[in-house]
């Protein structure tokens, strides 16, 4: 069982997510300080006498305060970090921190009401059976953890938060730009386009600068994207030739790769196109 | 109250559209006749004393049929259609056809159960008043009517099956390219893009050469594709040059354009993303 007595120090820690897991490791017997910007000269004695600390901040800070933290901790001390990339800050902790390291990516925000379900990404850094303690613990609140690569994470989120939230940004730009109001195509749209129209349109009730962040997070997402373009642009010239061989050829190899996944799809997805539009 | 004895003939009638409306029309107490490719011979005497003909045929006959048909009925008859493109079918009936016309298009397949809350889209030809026991009667065996132009109908399909569609099939058939199976995005995805990669998997769970001919239609939807492209093309250039900026303007110009149909898409998603994945 794990001793209920480490200390741990979140940089960031008046942050939200700071807040959020400082809040859950206290109620497991934990000591916790939290470090924000203004906290600098306090930090010199809370991060040297920590078992972990964790760097919990904006992206583009997050290499130069980790070489920072690492300069001030204990060997033995666990290094870690809640960035939504991995590779360049588990580059960074295992350059500047010579003891244990692991990449952290809890997959939710900070206004989530239950632990139950959430993921928490986990990529191996060094000396993986020092942290065993963190994870138990975060499993033991209610995560689910994932253990992957930090270039298999990073690839998958430069999907899901390059390319798909490009597409929407694109789309919902592209309706006005051809004043298509969504509300017109609501009228008409089939189950499965009626539930697009929300998804996109709720992207568009949130803050512009933080999906300006998130898509333009590093060269290796934007590359990523431009990648998709050019796979697009190269679709629409085969639709103007007309070469519907080519499209059906290429829809069923996609299918056939696919797998089960397609069935599973229509069956889970046939649950909830059951949209209620009143409210 | 509509006289419950009109003659219909519907061409393409041995299709399963035409086999559900041949249905729904005689529960109504009209008298049906379904004219099948091999019926063309029998065709001739059951037009020549229809009140109402509906053609019902592949998108690429329509035109040609609708030639064929208008010659043979009588001038009082109504004629109507039901493609899914609406401009070129309409102007093809007023321009054969000396009556009534009117443009219909079902906005669902033919596998309904229940015909509540299923939206039939009208688009005004000719002699409107004539048709109105047509539209009194679909609105009477449950149907939703939309009354808009055929042009407007059509930029909105172009849309909706158009645009989105080969949007799905671009970004399925580039995760199949670069070799990122949805299985694995769907282990750390977030609840709003695990609804769009099941959204995605159950296109690809359908027909390829049903989607080739929604996305590749006619040449007005293919441009409209290749405007989005460009669109889509010209913010990579700006991702690029890292101007964010430009971003975050074209975001807030779109968020203020769609008004409250952002809060209400946020609204209403919330309540089917719930998903749950065990099945």
């Amino acid at each position: 069982m794990t001793p209920k007595n480490k200390v741990i120090t979140i940089i960031g820690g008046k942050g939200q997510m700071g807040e959020l897991f400082c809040r859950l490791f206290e109620s497991l017997g934990h000591t916790t300080h939290k470090i924000g910007s203004r906290d600098w000269d306090d930090a010199k004695q809370y991060i040297a006498k920590s078992d972990l600390v964790i760097v919990s901040v904006p992206i583009n800070r997050t290499s130069a305060i980790i070489k920072q933290v690492a300069a001030l901790m204990p060997p033995e001390a666990i290094l870690a970090d809640f960035t939504s990339i991995k590779v360049d800050p588990l580059l960074a902790m295992l350059k500047y921190h010579s003891g244990a390291v692991i990449g952290l990516h809890p997959m939710f925000g900070p206004t989530i009401t239950s632990t139950q379900s959430q993921v928490v990404v986990c990529c191996e850094g060094r000396y993986a059976e020092q942290s065993q303690w963190l994870l138990d613990d975060l499993a033991q609140l209610g995560f689910t953890l994932k253990q992957m690569t930090a270039s298999e994470h990073d690839q998958a989120m430069s999907f899901i938060q390059g390319v798909e939230h490009f597409i929407t940004f694109s789309l919902g730009t592209f309706l006005h730009h051809k004043n298509q109001h969504p509300e017109k195509l609501l009228e008409i749209a089939s189950p499965i386009y009626l539930a697009k129209l929300l998804l996109m349109g709720r992207i568009f009730d949130q803050d512009p600068k933080l999906y300006a962040d998130i898509i333009m997070a590093n060269p290796t997402r934007i590359a990523l994207i431009a990648e998709f373009a050019e796979w697009l642009q190269s679709w629409v010239h085969k639709l103007q030739a007309d070469d519907k061989t080519a499209f059906i050829e290429e829809f069923s190899r996609a299918t056939k790769w696919m797998g089960d996944f397609t069935k599973y799809s229509q069956n889970i997805s046939d649950d909830f196109l059951n949209i209620d539009l009143k409210k």
